[in-house]
């Protein structure tokens, strides 16, 4: 059985590793999606595709599970998104998302849909994480070390910081 | 003659309704745009364009009267967007729309452009009854039966609220 | 039932009209797709998605049958087609067409799929008629009427000819 | 050595053509680059990206130096934004900008950037200047003669007041 | 009174510098479209937009006449295309093109159009330039000696060539 | 050191595994990229990004080397394409391919390229594989058996066959 989950990880987290460890009892393979591709350098959205596979893929590799790692751009077209995953992955047969419009769409298309269970949301959120780099506040534990490498060697925190002050023409 | 009416029709109701048979006492041929077709499954744009399309065709079906039901979508390019509609439609002569952006849009490419006039705005507006669906307050009274039976065949209202709780990974 | 029948109806002519009078005996309503209704002004496609849907809706208003007339534009991603057409569409239970390609598609997603008989190939083509226009041959005979009224008022054999002769810069 | 400014210019006013006066005593040639090329008729963007090259143009011809001006379009997608801009100008040193955002993507592609100094940022500001035309008072100290007379031209004060009021269907 | 010429400039050379200079004769400012913008790296279409602007202001600027240069993507939807083009230049009265879809296009929208007369097409025409490129044979006295400085600072005969050969995996 | 090929893998070959076990032995991570991922059900392009994904996938499993799979799709313009790929991929430190455009691509943009030897380019072809699909001729024995395992889970001979015959509306 294959699963995907769907994320913008930005970044990938603590609790997103969670999730992923958790799902991996239940399928054989997993498809993580990488939502929001086309989405970077911005406040909300600091880190680009190919950033977030990198960390996403350095993560898991010790745990030797069959997973993808597949970037998705946003399409402005709900309706017509579960066959946009649908065309860019391999098939699958649960899905896992913590957001309702997500399930909807799939549940609309007939997949089995489940509500992944998420720990300490107040600590690992993305959100919380990106303040924590802006305000200078330790966010490393936050993450998983390879993450934390990551973004140390693109300079991401000064990315975030510099993205803050505006004066625009 | 043959007029125009812009709407993005989230859903069909009477409000629509009698603007369209005031405006039947005026034209010969009746073009109806169904706007933004690219969004559904959102709290704002809960129906897909083919649903709007079908919800205004059997209502209109009674009435003998020649009309079209043509989905166009957003182009975010406002210059744009009269040819867009242009190429997409029989000719016309007449736009009848209460949004000023399209009338300014439609004045400036040399079209006569008319404001419809709406009653009772307070209940007959697409954003009450979305509300009322959410809230379950009735709102059938306030569209169409045909509409109605729609809404029911795709089980709109339970997409509504499944759309509204969130927890984002 | 309803059933969907796809063309591009460059122009609409008599051998369309009558694959349409054949399918209204097997279904309810009848959803036709205008496509690649982005292209006009060409040779192989001359006329704009707005002007054969007046030549379609035209043609077919006699025969008092509920059908519905959709612009569908090309979007270069076979994978996504189907729901593309779903997504600007009423429900339908079953699809009409001559073209493999749309015939695949729809059958890989589980939908009953019928190959619609052709007469006459031979003469009733667009692109004879269309050669024929070029040429000055009559070619009024195979379309309906309403067809050739709207191709008279929009000057459309005129347009035709002026595509042709070329001295890029 | 040749700069590249980046603005959307709605309008162009006095503080604009200070920093653009003042840049070029730094290159010999000057790209400006009319960012959000798609967006007009809105209460942000007035102008058509034609209507905001032709006030530019109108107002630097007579200080005899090397311009270039260019319309870009919005293209959401940060991370490609440079590039964009590299194709569609000629090669450029250095680049001028007040947002961070731009600075940022710049800077991580090795350009040179450079902050303008802006004077009496309270009033030489389109956002003052739209304010000014809404509300009746006087704006065109604030503009070039040239850009004045672009704005009566195309009676830019109208346009934006006619966007104001809303009764959207 | 403002012309507008519209051309890919594959590169820019002396037949298309003829057709300016006897247009300047007519009109009192020339708007040049930089066709196919987005198209580079080919053997038909080799240099970016950015490098063709460059190529004709360089060229143009010593005739002391007002120009402007603008980039226009194909759009792919020739219904819209003057629209397009309306939006992204200042506005213009007569139009001038060799191209007969460009005619007809201007011509349905009511512009005033005049086909540009071109000498020596066997010689100077950007086919022709492009396989000289190829070959090797001498193609400077074909163009003015402002493009053939820009090709050479591009290395643009490299490029070409190196687009030859193929083994495409 | 880390690898970038680009292919569009239809269908990923015992030509394409020689290519990349010879790359293995000369970086430490290779990102094979998945072109062209929008277009599908061709008869030059027969599989999905997400076939191809899982093709290429479970080949290279078993070599227990780490690897990115990425779907890219064309986006017909090609200054942009490197930082397209850029954005969406690791970054990477040199690039395969047997492709001159992506070659001059990414050394236009200075990343050093290298040419990969391909043997026995006759039968080890995307294209002589699909000419064998289509006429019945075996093909099995000239990829991976995980490729022809996955070809034959879609039914992708069939898929290949039923776009043959044409017999447009």
């Amino acid at each position: 059985m294959r699963g995907l989950l769907v994320g913008r990880f930005q970044p990938f987290h603590n609790g997103h590793l969670n999730v992923v460890l958790s799902i991996m009892k239940e399928v054989d393979e997993l498809i993580i999606v990488v939502g929001s591709a086309e989405k970077s350098h911005s406040l909300d959205n600091p880190f680009t595709a190919g950033e977030r596979i990198l960390m996403i893929s350095k993560t898991l590799r010790k745990y030797n599970f069959p997973f993808y790692v597949i970037p998705i751009k946003d399409i402005e077209f709900n309706s017509l998104w579960v066959s946009y995953v649908e065309s860019l992955t391999p098939k699958f047969d649960v899905v896992y998302s913590g957001n309702p419009l997500v399930r909807v769409l799939f549940k609309e298309r007939n997949y089995k849909v489940k509500r992944p269970q998420m720990f300490n949301r107040k600590e690992l959120s993305g959100e919380e994480i990106r303040r924590r780099m802006l305000s200078g506040e330790p966010w490393e534990n936050l993450v998983p070390k390879e993450v934390a490498e990551v973004i140390e060697e693109i300079d991401g925190v000064n990315r975030l910081r510099s993205l803050l002050e505006s004066d625009k023409l």
